[in-house]
Formats: C-alpha cells, sequence, structure tokens
C-alpha cells in the first residue's frame, strides 16, 4: 500500500518509482457486461482445430463443449470459491492484471472466497507451493510488469504421477478451479488438467488465459459487433496477420486457427518498447552517417515481432522467417539480398541503415537445418580433426555452406554443444553472423569495383529488456478484463475454456467477455508414435495483409529512408491511447 | 510542418509518430531574464583551471576575459546578424533544440538575420558545406532526438591550413558569428577557433554549447541563487559528482574544473531510458529467477552513467571504473567480488542479479593495460606461434593473466586489430568477458562445495539505442535556452565564451543564463613535445556524494533486492517532471 512518502513497501522489497506508483493508482475500468449480472449463454457444439477423431479420443469428457459468450441479464450464485492461479512460461507485461482481475471479480461476486497462488508456474501446482493472495498482497503489483507476484516456470504436467500430485493438491485445497495464465503450451496443458479432473471425478474446474487472442478466435466463436474504430482495425488485421505454422504442412485448413503464439508472449508494450529503439537507432543512423544496425528481435518460433516492428518503424531491410522457409531461400541468397540493397543505398549516398532480423532465421533455412542435422550426426560419432578430414563426411551443399560461415560461428558450432552433444542454435548471434557474410560480400564486390564504401555493422540483440517492461494502458485493461472474465466462467461451472474479450477495438465497456472451448483449438501432432494435442503455434501469413502490406512497401523503405520513431510509451495525455498508430494507418485505409 | 492528416513532411522523407507530432506542438518556455531586453555584465578576469601560463600563451587573444552573466533592462542593437552553426561529435538528445534557440533567438530579436548549418560536423566549416536553416526547415526537428538535421561528426579543425579553410568559409559567407555544440573537445576547438579568427583580425565570433553543464561551472562564473528545490538537489549534487581526471594525477586542484564529460555526450533521456532497462531486466531477473544480467553501459573514459544508473534502479553490483583505477583492482579481484556476491545470494535464495558495468571497465585496471602494452610490443615485432613459446616474452604477472582470460578474449586480442597492428580493446565485450571469467571462478566453487545452484548469466550493452531518444522535457528546455543563451552572447559581441544556463533546478523562468570564459576552463597537456590545451575529462569523484553514496548502500543492495524500476520517460501528466527521483530522494535529504 503507498505510505505517506508515496512509496510501496509490499511484499516486493523495493522502493517504486515515480512511474510506477502513478500507474498503481490508476484504475482499472471493465466491459459493461461485467459490470452486472449476467448469464453464460452456450453457443454450438465445438469441434477441433484439425483430427477431430483424435481430439475427442484425447478428450473424452470436454470434446465438443460449446464455446460461451457472457449476456446481461439473470443472476449469478454469490458463492464462495476457492480458486488457484498459476502464472506458466514466459512473460509478458499484464500477467499481473490477470490475476487482478480475477482477485476482484471474487472480492464482488463470491465473497468470502479463498485464493491462491501457485509458486512458479505448473511446479507449484505439483509440489502443492502456493500463498494465499489477498487484496492487500496483490495491490502492489497493479499495472505492474513482470511475473514477480508469484513467479513463473516452464515445468509441464505430463505423467500420470504428474497429474496424481495435481489431484492431491485440488483435493487438499478444495479447490473449485485452477485458471491457468500461459501461452499455447500452457493452454494444452490447461485442457489436459481439465480433462483429467473431471475424468478422475474432480469438481475442480480449470480455465485458461492467454495474454492475448486474434480476432479470428473471436470471430468463430464469440459474437462481435464489427465496424471496429481506428484502434480496432488494427486487432482487426491481425485476422489476416497470424495464421498457423500450417502454411508449411499441407493442412491448410488450419488457417482458421489462429491462436497467436507470437501475442502469448509478446504484447503490445514490447512492440512499442522495441519499436522505440530501433526508431532511435535510427535517428542514430541517419545523423552518424556511417553505422548499419542489425537488429535482432525475439521470435524463435514465428517473425512476428520483426513483422509488426517492420511495420511500425519502416527499416531498410527486415527479414521475415516464413517468407524465407517458403521462398527456399539460403544464407547466401539472404546475404546477397542485403549486400544488393547496402550497395544501392551507397549508389544513393545512404552509408547507413536499420536492419531487422527475427531471432529464428536460421530455423527457417532449409540448407542450415540440413548442415545442423549433418553436424550433430557427425559430431557424435567423429572427433573433429584439425587438418579438416572430417569434414569429408558433410554432403558437398553441407560443406560448401560450412566453409562460407565465418571462422567464430564455426567453431561455434563445433565447440559448444549442449549436454546431449547437439549443437546449440540458440547461442548463435545470427545478427553477428549476417554482418561478417555481408562483410565478405562487400569485400568482393570492392575488389570488383562495385562498392567503395566503408561498411560498419553493429549488432544488436533487443529480448529481455522489453518483456518486463510496464504494460501499456491497452494491456493493462485487457489482461484485467481477461481475468475478470476468468473467474465468471469459473463462477458459472465451466472448464476447459480460455478466456476470450473481444471486440477490441471498441471502448472498454463495449468489449465482449466469454470462453472459447480449448479443446476446439487443437489438433494432434505424432511423437513417438502416440498422438499429442497441441494448440499449433501461428506464423506469419504470407498471403495475410500485414505481410502483403510490408512486401509491397519494402522496396521504398530500402533505398529512400521512410524512418518511424514511435518514441516511449505514454500513459497520459493524447498519445497514451495510441495503440498501433503505423500498422493502424498503413493497414486501416483498406479495411 | 504538420499536414492535415497530422502528419510531417519536411526535409525528413520519414512520417512522424503520434508521440513525436505531441513533442512537435510543445512550445518551449524562456528564462525571464531572456524575454525582455537585458544588459550582459561582465564578471571579474578569469584565469585557466590549470597552468595559467601556458594558457596565455596559447590564448593570447582571449585568455583572462572575464565570464558573463545576463541582466534584465539595457537595450541590445538590433542589428541583424550572418551565423553559421555547426554540430559536433556524439549525438545528444537535445541538439536539434539549441538549433530552434538560436533561430528563435534571431527571429525575435535580430530580424532579418542569416542563418547556415554547417553540414556533417566540422568539416562542413572547412570545406564550406552549409545548408541555410530557415524556420520551415528547423520547425520539424523541434523537440526532436539525434542530430540529424544538419548532421554531426569528429574532425577537428587543427593544422594551419584546415584554419585557414575556416578562416575561407567565415570570409566567404561573411559570418558575424558561429556556435559550435559538442562536447570538451568540441569546445576545445571552438577556443581555438575564437583565438585564430581574432587574431587573423576577422569580426567571425565563435560561441561554444555544451549539452549539459554541471553546476560547480555556474557556481563559479555565473549568480546561482542557490536553495534548490527537489529537482535541483539532483544538479546540485552533480557538482559533487563530477569531477575531472585528476583525481589520478597529483593535479587535485583541477577539482573544481567540473565541465562534465559524462554530460556532453548524454543527457537525462539516456539516463531515463538505460535505467528503464535496466528495470525492466530486474523485473525480469525477479520473475524468472534464473538469470544474472550483466549489463554493460557507454562510458569508455568514465563510470558516470554506471553510476547514475546504479543511484536510479539499484542493481546487485555496479562496477566503477574510477574507484577499479583507485584501488588499483586486478580482474581477478573484480572476479572474485562478483563471484563472492552470487554465492552469497544463492546462499540467501537468490539465484539472480543484475551487475553493471562500465564500457570503459578495462581501461581503469592497470595490469590490464600493461597486458596490453606488452602484446602490442610484442605482436608488433613477433609472430604468434600455436605453441604458445612468445607467451615466454610477456611478463609473469601479464603472463598469468593472459592464461586467465577466456580463450574467445585471447584469440580477440591476437587476432583482431586495427589498422596500426594494435589491440582492439574497444572491440572486448567487457560483459562477456565477465561472465566467462565468473562462470570459472563458480566451478571452481563449486567443486569446493561453497556453491551448488546454476549460473546462467547473459550480456546485455545498452549505447547506441539510448542516444538518440526523444529529448525529455527537461533536456528540450534546457537545450532551448542554451541556444537562445549563445545567439544572444554572439548578439551582444562576445566570443570565446561557452553558453551557460544555471539554477537548473528552479522553473524554467528563474534560470540563469550567461556566458562562461572558454579559457577558464583549460589546462594543457604535453604531446609531442608541445603543450596543448585541453578541457579536462569530468570523472566520477570517489569522495563525492553520488559515489559516496552508493558506496553507502551497496552492500545492502547486493544480499537484498533493492530494484527500482523507473518506466518510461513520459512527456505528460504528473511523472512528466520527474528529472531524477531516485538520486534526487537519496541525496536531497542530505543536501
Amino acid at each position: 500500500m503507498p505510505t505517506t512518502n508515496g512509496h510501496v513497501k509490499p511484499g516486493r522489497s523495493e522502493v517504486y518509482s515515480e512511474v510506477q506508483i502513478s500507474r498503481l493508482k490508476v484504475s482499472l475500468p471493465l466491459p459493461s457486461v461485467l459490470k452486472s449480472s449476467f448469464d453464460v449463454v452456450d453457443g454450438r457444439k465445438s469441434s477441433a482445430a484439425g483430427n477431430p477423431d483424435e481430439i475427442a479420443k484425447l478428450f473424452p469428457k470436454l470434446f465438443g463443449q460449446p464455446s460461451v459468450f457472457l449476456k446481461a441479464g439473470g443472476s449469478l450464485t454469490k458463492q464462495s470459491l476457492k480458486i488457484g492461479i498459476v502464472l506458466s512460461g514466459g512473460q509478458a507485461p499484464g500477467g499481473h492484471n490477470v490475476i487482478c482481475g480475477i482477485l476482484d471479480y471474487l472480492q464482488n461476486r463470491a465473497q468470502g472466497s479463498t485464493i491462491y497462488g501457485f509458486r512458479g508456474g505448473p511446479v507449484g501446482i505439483m509440489k502443492c507451493k502456493y500463498v494465499q493472495l489477498t487484496y492487500e498482497f496483490v495491490y502492489p503489483y497493479r499495472n505492474q510488469g513482470g511475473f514477480d507476484m508469484i513467479c513463473s516456470g516452464r515445468d509441464k504436467i505430463e505423467t500420470p504421477e504428474q497429474f496424481q500430485q495435481a489431484r492431491e493438491t485440488a483435493k487438499k485445497l478444495d479447490l473449485d478451479g485452477i485458471v491457468v495464465i500461459g501461452g499455447d503450451d500452457s493452454n494444452t496443458n490447461a485442457c489436459l488438467l481439465a480433462e483429467n479432473f473431471r475424468a478422475n471425478g474432480l469438481k475442480t474446474r480449470v480455465i485458461g488465459c492467454p495474454k492475448t487472442i486474434d480476432g479470428d478466435l473471436k470471430c468463430k466463436e464469440v459474437p462481435i459487433s464489427f465496424g471496429f474504430d481506428t484502434a480496432c482495425k488494427v486487432i482487426h488485421s491481425w485476422k489476416e496477420y497470424y495464421a498457423p505454422r500450417s502454411i508449411f504442412t499441407a493442412s491448410r485448413k488450419l488457417a482458421t486457427v489462429s491462436f497467436m503464439k507470437g501475442f502469448h508472449s509478446k504484447s503490445f508494450y514490447d512492440m512499442q518498447i522495441y519499436s522505440e529503439m530501433i526508431g532511435n537507432l535510427m535517428v542514430d543512423a541517419r545523423s552518424t552517417g556511417k553505422y548499419y544496425h542489425f537488429v535482432r528481435l525475439m521470435g524463435r518460433a514465428a517473425s512476428h515481432i520483426t513483422l509488426e516492428c517492420a511495420l511500425q518503424t519502416h527499416p531498410n531491410i527486415a527479414i521475415i522467417g516464413e517468407e524465407v522457409a517458403a521462398l527456399k531461400q539460403t544464407l547466401k541468397s539472404i546475404t546477397n539480398y542485403i549486400t544488393n540493397i547496402i550497395c544501392k543505398r551507397a549508389d544513393a549516398g545512404y552509408n547507413y541503415g536499420i536492419i531487422l532480423i527475427p531471432e529464428g532465421l536460421i530455423d527457417f533455412i532449409p540448407e542450415v537445418q540440413q548442415l545442423l542435422a549433418e553436424l550433430n550426426e557427425i559430431l557424435s560419432h567423429d572427433v573433429v580433426d584439425q587438418g579438416g578430414a572430417w569434414k569429408k563426411k558433410l554432403r558437398s551443399q553441407s560443406h560448401e555452406l560450412f566453409e562460407m560461415l565465418p571462422k567464430a560461428i564455426q567453431e561455434q558450432l563445433l565447440l559448444e554443444r549442449d549436454p546431449h552433444g547437439n549443437v546449440q542454435v540458440a547461442k548463435i548471434e545470427t545478427e553477428k553472423m549476417l554482418i561478417q557474410m555481408v562483410e565478405v560480400e562487400l569485400e568482393n564486390r570492392k575488389k570488383e569495383g562495385k562498392y567503395k564504401k566503408d561498411f560498419k555493422g553493429l549488432p544488436h540483440f533487443f529480448g529481455y529488456e522489453g518483456r518486463c517492461g510496464l504494460p501499456s494502458t491497452f494491456d493493462s485493461n485487457y489482461c484485467y478484463a481477461l481475468g475478470y472474465g476468468a473467474a465468471a466462467l469459473l463462477h458459472s461451472g465451466k472448464t476447459g475454456l480460455i478466456s476470450s474479450v473481444g471486440n477490441l477495438g471498441a471502448p472498454v465497456e463495449d468489449w465482449t467477455v466469454g470462453g472459447t472451448a480449448l479443446t476446439s483449438l487443437m489438433d494432434v501432432e505424432r511423437r513417438h508414435g502416440k498422438f499429442k494435442s497441441v494448440i499449433k503455434k501461428a506464423m506469419v501469413e504470407l498471403e495475410g495483409a500485414p505481410f502483403k502490406k510490408f512486401a509491397s512497401m519494402r522496396n521504398d523503405w530500402s533505398l529512400k529512408n521512410r524512418y518511424i520513431n514511435p518514441g516511449p510509451v505514454q500513459f497520459v495525455g493524447p498519445t497514451s491511447k495510441v495503440i498501433n498508430h503505423t500498422l493502424m494507418l498503413e493497414l486501416g485505409s483498406q479495411a
């Protein structure tokens, strides 16, 4: 609680900054449907995102249950509840507000409820490690970043023994429900837990909470009134933006299931903070006139953040992993692409620029995957001799690629391996690798007289410093509604749903609230001869409007400098409500 | 100019973000002395920061001239002027506002004036490359970051030929004055130029403009009414904070000349943006509970930024280069210091933390300097044999140190050399080196049973992405006043002064305005047998209140987590005027 000197001394031993305190004091608005009594209305019977027969077998109790939405009217029981909450996976700004939403719902609608926060993620459920969440305990985390209230973890509840442990915890604490706040894996796990509890006759229900859901999900399951306002056009555009990895498989029909991986772990704020940094680098590049900034952005599985930041800031080059894979590009062709633009810019008088690269770029390059597979195979059996005789075991294409790599990268591949002896792709600093490869290629062109400038590449990685920032006004409100809605779903006896808040372009009071059947998001993957349920990772859709917009503008951006500097996140004043000015402007006109 | 759709399409080809536009529209306040007519009042005859006899010889025309201050009253000529402006050295948020201030002064007080912006730094003066600065041209840069309006450069006007070129430009453009906006080197150059012009009978006067000056300068030269308000206590504290490099030399008397190197190239905004990022990492560390974030911060010559950010955010460890040098610490002792704290934190249940390191750390470690000198000597004559026989030429202490370095650093020292064959210290990623050295030391302790956790160090470098950000409200106002004042000094016929704005803790209208004799800041260094004038670099003063405060609190910070997350820079609302909450709180009470 704020003390007289304006400081908070809660469970957190830290001192709060002025901005943190100002955010703490900001009240959180609710969608109007959550402000009064409501009915929970069932939609149609649901199916699965793919392979419904297999999903039905894996979830016999839950498969087919309808998604629901909340509607004003009715009267809910005032029965008090015992609820457990768990944060699962990587942090995202707003996670704390989901918890605040759950607490406030129970305080307002189910007085006398008891709320437990499981410590350190799902392992807290398994080991029954928890803290009781009171208003006083939770208050200092309102509108604050991070997951540090109860901390998070990446464990999963998978084995029969672990499910047994979870059931014991649920019984011991006499839980009516558990809310799982997390990404696709965590929500898959939430669904398995819901099924397991029901199959074992436990009263404990499970509701998932995504940090963000894209429009498509709601279009299918929740009545959204279209006619988005300007801000909504962003949300709307995401429908086309996010599609599952299916573009790389035969199952194009999955394209409607676009539960967004990118936005599970990344929120508006991150985009804003990364875009701010990129914008600053643009001003720096333009001011000094001599640096190429190579910026690696988070996103191992998909290139959402790179695309989003590109649309927000207009870099000279942005590499989108999904396109690299679709076009089967090589490291050489990517290097040439970058080098070509650098040479053209030099001709136009520009010896500087900004290049965005997704963290997971290497994973998208087929030839690199092939090389890594061969390396892992060779290294597991053979000794790497100084003379290089071992290289003869590489296929010729892989050998050629290996020789093309900068020496430091070669050594990294050979020397730094994980405990299983595998090459550690994650440790490769892609931006540095590309700088070195571009340097070599530019040297070649210099010899040919095709390039005359001096190239200075500066590497950057924007990652951890963004994901724990103070949530923006939008993130704060959205997450609060998700939590409030999740508690409402539990209170009305629901299980196996994911809290769904829609119509996000409208003012908060007009947002829709409901729950989507988790099984409806599922498909199966075959692992070790068995089907396993998964929520597919959402990939950048190359046919979607945002990528198309990017593709249509990138030539212009590459040679002219159409830089945008978004500036720092503002919480007050005219710019505080701007969610995404650029994407909105760019894509709004065609909506 | 803003067009109807709220966008600016000026010389800049970029689109402006909402936040940029909102900043563009903000009007800039002036100190009241600049709002009406004023007299320019001379102070006492000045001397030099050191070796006044030598300075008198180097600046026969300018030496001894008094500093001045502006006082309400009087009436200035309305005579129009021809003025050139140059941006020199690294960018800092607010540079554009200095130019806006100059323009607005001339527009208001010397109508019909002509203003030239030299392109790309001092080379623009030598080659007479310029653009005419009109209100329309300059307007889009108001309150915007970077130096991209006319760009900057690091050239110096040094040789007789170069001074000749400068005189030719001054004559060709019929210049009444030049304003040099830059750091200590640039202002030394401004003083040389002023002397040269006067000695050659040119009418062209020269005024320097620092991006920030610390209190001490004004205390000596400009009447400052003490009784600073809360914000001012920060400024006040800097007096003790910034002292010249003299702490490492015999000339302690230089301690009063604290023209701040740190604040020439770094401003409030940078501190805020770095502190925001560090604060986010703190929340991240606390949330995940498994990372030690090693953050390298800009500051090659001094550790101001590291100290400032430490006071703002309360990291577990911050290494201050000036202390390392004063205590003659070794790389080994620094490694042990960090490792000890990590072990103690592990005992206390914390397997995470935040460690701040100044970019120039290596330059402060005497034994490393010795090793580098020996390496440069050996490498210039000998071939590095694979067997390592060359190492026998190292002194035993240097040999030991070399062997202690991580392999990657060893290779970097041997392989990556500059065109002169010298080891490239600047390329060493200090944060990675320390992570690797701590890893080794922790492995040793594990074997001794003194450490049981798994250590994961994550490297970060916060540099370029901060220095071109949107200037904060303070930076915007301060720089505008500096520019307005510089034009006033030129208009009143002054030369060889540096624009000085003081009483910064008070409301803008009460700020003082004046000019300090550049020669009074000078000392000499002996180079190639000749005396050369220099403005000494300001170092962190180990006897100053800020370092003492840090020193008194760091043990507490190291084991407990007193993290502060300052959040993003706010331009509007209650927190927008917070310059430096923490330092203020910490140090205010003792002022």
